[in-house]
């Protein structure tokens, strides 16, 4: 059918910098696209609502949040955020506010979880039976699609905070993770490297440790994330892995960690996000309840 | 419909020390077990291939195999041992031999992932979503079900592959993994401690530090599994887990490691089989084609 028969749907990608606005018929049949800035809830809810009310009625809400978020659909607190230290954000009823304002059925879900599906549908996940999408950002969370299904399990994965063994040349930094430490957010985060060495990795230069310890990590997480679910497709995304080199760096210490052992050797990938930037509203699209 | 009515189905746990052989309508209505001593290929074969023509016609057969394994429909090694170290066994064709022999449709999964549904089914998974079941023996190995079905990704999972950070009273032991070295594989299976410390846990006091330094290592490999797939229940199975104490560090220790952070945090529980030794057997008669 043509884009005009189908329902139109909104999109927000609900994140701890800005929240970002759509209305399409699909991912890649945007009509509108809007940014805001996250500030405060009741703000930012509001302008969030204001736009969807100028723009053409929509049949379905879907939001791709930053979480920890509720996903139990018999908990009273579905479509809440719940315990982020963001302030204001704690027990925000994102979804409700929606659903109330708009009137339309809310789709919920993490932004990794949205931006794995959207990866797994229309970007480097296509032909792949299995697909974990990892953000290495301010925080670093993973989503993961397996035969199409995003995985929720007791809640949603909190891939960012495996331990990973630490680096020989980085054994004194304490991490940055107020709940552990020297988890891998709290080691390979933006902010971790910022705490380290006072800049962004992409600002340090190319033969600067930083970026062999950084892929270190990131190698591990891609390991065990192999080994734990035989994952065929890892995408890493997020402002991190936009320093030159790195997603490089990553695949050659996944190889020599995993020792060619695995099963279904090849069929193992790590890449860059198929979708770039866009992976993230394209999966909140694809949240939006289409019947 | 009563069990007279059901189809009669095959199971065959095939491990590395022994085959365990049973036909029934259910895993809970096992009519005939047999085991057998895992010799060559082509001797255990034909003994169980013996037995099952010595029982009542089955209508399809499940296998539940120590791996690797080739689980792939589409590739001629399907049902396939791949490349075990075990002496003889690798690119054993044990799905081929015996929809030859007993010309019945043949189902086909890792030991792990058999353990992992039958638990899920009928164990310690019963009210959950999702369940992990690991298996800390000769080898380390983890099956995952998540909603009903069992992960396979590009392959299979290989669990016991993942780096564990190291305790500080253990730095010196190289590991016995010969892909990984101290792989969780290489520093907590049977052999990783006979190989440390001469004996296997449960003869070794109580008092030994071997039991922290085991219980942290497991313990960590339960907190990559939430972390990673958010999975409700992890079921710790296999001889080493037989230690008396065991689960409660592996618990005690990854609380601690965990500082409460994980959402859906109640629900995620680390447990013994409810199946205790049959869960294997029991998914070997899950993974039957049963139309």
């Amino acid at each position: 059918m043509s884009s005009s028969d189908k329902p139109l749907l909104g999109g927000i990608e609900a994140g701890g910098t800005k929240f970002v606005l759509a209305v399409g018929h699909s991912p890649t049949e945007i009509i509108a696209r809007h940014e805001i800035p996250t500030r405060d809830p009741s703000t930012t809810l509001a302008e969030a609502g204001e736009w969807f009310e100028g723009q053409q009625a929509i049949s379905a809400l879907g939001i791709a949040s930053f979480g920890p978020v509720e996903l139990d659909r018999s908990s009273p607190h579905w479509g809440h955020i719940t315990n982020t230290p963001k302030p204001g954000w704690a027990n925000c009823d994102i979804a409700g506010y929606f659903a109330e304002r708009l009137a339309v059925p809310i789709g919920f879900d993490t932004d990794v979880n949205g931006a794995a599906l959207a990866e797994y549908e229309h970007g480097a996940g296509k032909a792949a039976a299995s697909l974990a999408y990892i953000t290495v950002g301010t925080g670093i969370g993973g989503g993961l699609v397996l035969d199409g299904t995003a995985v929720h399990g007791a809640a949603h994965p909190e891939t960012g905070h495996i331990l990973p063994r630490r680096h020989a040349d980085d054994r004194e930094f304490e991490g940055v993770c107020p709940h552990h430490g020297d988890c891998l957010e709290g080691l390979a985060s933006g902010p971790a490297i910022k705490a380290r060495w006072g800049s962004s990795l992409s600002e340090l230069p190319a033969d600067h440790l930083a970026h062999e310890i950084i892929a270190y990590y990131l190698a591990q997480l891609a390991h065990s994330l192999i080994a734990m679910t035989a994952a065929e497709i890892i995408v890493l995304g997020g402002g991190v892995m936009r320093t030159g080199g790195l997603l490089g760096r990553v695949n050659e210490r996944a190889s020599q960690i995993g020792a060619a052992y695995f099963p279904g050797g090849s069929k193992h990938k790590i890449v860059s996000p198929g979708l770039g930037n866009n992976a993230g509203l394209a999966g909140a699209l694809l949240l939006a309840p289409s019947h």
